[in-house]
């Protein structure tokens, strides 16, 4: 399982949500870095730090059901050469359930390993309702 | 004002807490990169983007009042040669208002310019209120 190979911070973005939106585990668990600084922070949540705190607070919100589709928008990136930093807004839409929600608004950011690009931090916190439409993020920023 | 040079990231962040603590606009903007790619999202608040709204945000919390002092906990930090990330508590306390409070917690990424390493990207959300106690941060991870 994780013995995937991220060639780039975005390749780890996308297979981060293609995970969540499967409510799949070991696919999450395939984009961290396997350290003991990774952390997470969910929406309201507390800093969990660790392998064992990331992974048990998943394991706990997949359980909690499937159905969910998310939705990245408004991305800003900021990348170095081992350390990429990208700002994304999260659209959650829910089977059978139309109601629009604010986005979550979360700060991602991978390290390069000797085994690819992985998450090292997740910290996600909803915007308030009120939240306006913004622009699409412009092209990720290169600083080398 | 931007002239000041923070040697490295934990210069910036230092400035950044003392320039919060004191209400200082001109020290604050001066820990920010002069760059349209900085983002700030405040405790509950929506993405900002850019050196105005940043800007707007801290006047309008700086002149909501003084008084607050606010002690860094449980850092984290991760370094690149461009670009460190930190995440920390903060542990606000009001003058003459002894209730405890839960902890922000804060994700702060600093970028190196030729002027020094400045802030780029400053995510604060509140702490559930029961929030254990977390072990000191370990000492800082250097990459390179």
């Amino acid at each position: 399982m994780s013995s995937k190979i991220f060639p780039t911070a975005q390749d780890a973005e996308n297979a981060f949500y293609e995970a969540l939106e499967r409510c799949d585990l070991d696919g999450m668990m395939a984009v961290w870095a396997e350290d003991e600084d990774i952390f997470c922070i969910h929406p309201t949540g507390p800093r969990l730090t660790g392998q064992d705190e990331v992974r048990s607070s998943w394991a706990k919100i997949f359980a909690g059901g499937a159905g969910a589709r998310v939705q990245i928008s408004d991305q800003v990136a900021v990348s170095g050469m081992m350390i990429a930093v990208h700002s994304v807004h999260e659209n959650f839409t829910v089977e059978g359930d139309p109601r629009p929600r604010a986005p979550v608004i979360a700060t991602n950011v991978y390290l390069r390993t000797p085994a690819g690009w992985r998450m090292i931090v997740h910290h996600a916190s909803p915007a308030p309702a009120q939240l306006e439409a913004a622009p699409r993020g412009a092209p990720p920023k290169i600083l080398h």
